[in-house]
């Protein structure tokens, strides 16, 4: 009795993801589901990417988070359209689901983007179970991490297509080391596309928006 | 029917819980249980927290992670027990539960043990739901995660006592206001006890030792 319930649920949760992602396709939206630990600098990298980006594609949003507009409120300034979902509601759940997720593309009018970019809640851990539509994954993780967690935190690594290592600016002043993150990364998902970055400098910044531009001008 | 079988699980985690702090009580044990993002310090704080009090507690550690014994390899040198529990096998969850703890508190020497630190899966979010029969929760935020956190993962600072920031020797480097942090901080849980320091300095570090060994003199 008790498998016959979840078995319903998740199947009700396929489904939607189904119909979003047929949803996504018909018009022509390119979908990334940006995933990271609290702070790692997922809504810094949707800023950085939209400041380099703005001529090349229509973006929208949806900012997942417990509690607070704030993610939403700093991408205000660039006049694209934004949905803040807050799980506090909903049990403070850690994740996005389909079904918020579905609620949420219609309120973007998905006719005048051709990308929408999905902030999760800030877990590395339980955005990565669920598949909510996306074309793909995007694995965000600073430096300030550690160059140990994608041996720890596996699943968001292999789930993903693209990994961003941001705040490479801090790398002088930490105890970190940069290619023992990246042959760590490659050890959990040698397919991954992987990119450092510092969206404070703008180093490294570029490779990544052209990965996009290419993902959103072929999706 | 539904409703019935989550509630049995939930009472089911709630005895065994119960129980736990029984134990603990009945062999004169504290427990702390840290909580914090992938990467905010809680590894690196229980090695200062060793080295600064090795002469006046008589730590037991339970370590918790999906995957890998990178952290519990990290502390063997203390020579204290340490139990290792990776959740991967358990569906890669993402905390700690009660039936866990309990197994791994079969696995230390609770006779000879004053405090038992366990560490929780990385992660601001889930591990703040679950009560495991501990005697606090400390939340742990690097000054790198940003100043916004509190508010964002409000839960984690609302069930904790204590609260550690961390890394605040990176602080020149960054755009956080560690005043604003604070005031976020308190503006969640006014009566958390809220410690700032640089595992790698040493600054900070005394004031939180000397919390924890008057919460494990006291308990």
């Amino acid at each position: 009795m008790e498998i016959k319930i979840v078995k319903k649920v998740l199947a009700a949760h396929e489904k939607l993801a189904d119909e979003i992602r047929e949803l996504l396709a018909r018009k022509g939206v390119y979908a990334f589901n940006l995933i990271g630990a609290p702070g790692a600098g997922k809504t810094l990298l949707l800023e950085s990417t939209f400041d380099a980006a703005a001529a090349d594609i229509r973006p929208g949003v949806v900012e997942g988070d417990i509690a607070t507009t704030a993610d939403a409120e700093r991408l205000q300034r660039f006049g694209v359209p934004i949905v803040q979902i807050n799980t506090g509601p909903f049990g403070g759940d850690c994740h996005l689901a389909p079904n918020l997720i579905r609620a949420a593309l219609d309120e973007l009018p998905l006719d005048d983007v051709d990308a929408v970019f999905i902030e999760n809640v800030g877990n590395l851990v339980c955005p990565a179970e669920f598949y909510v539509g996306e074309n793909e994954k995007v694995v965000v993780l600073s430096v300030t991490e550690g160059e140990d967690k994608p041996l720890k935190y596996p699943l968001a690594f292999r789930e993903a297509a693209a990994a961003v290592i941001t705040k490479i600016d801090l790398l002088p002043h930490l105890d970190v080391d940069e290619a023992a993150l990246r042959e760590n990364v490659a050890a959990v998902n040698p397919k991954l596309a992987v990119f450092a970055l510092s969206a404070r400098t703008g180093e490294g910044l570029a490779a990544w928006v052209d990965y996009v531009k290419s993902k959103v001008a072929g999706g």
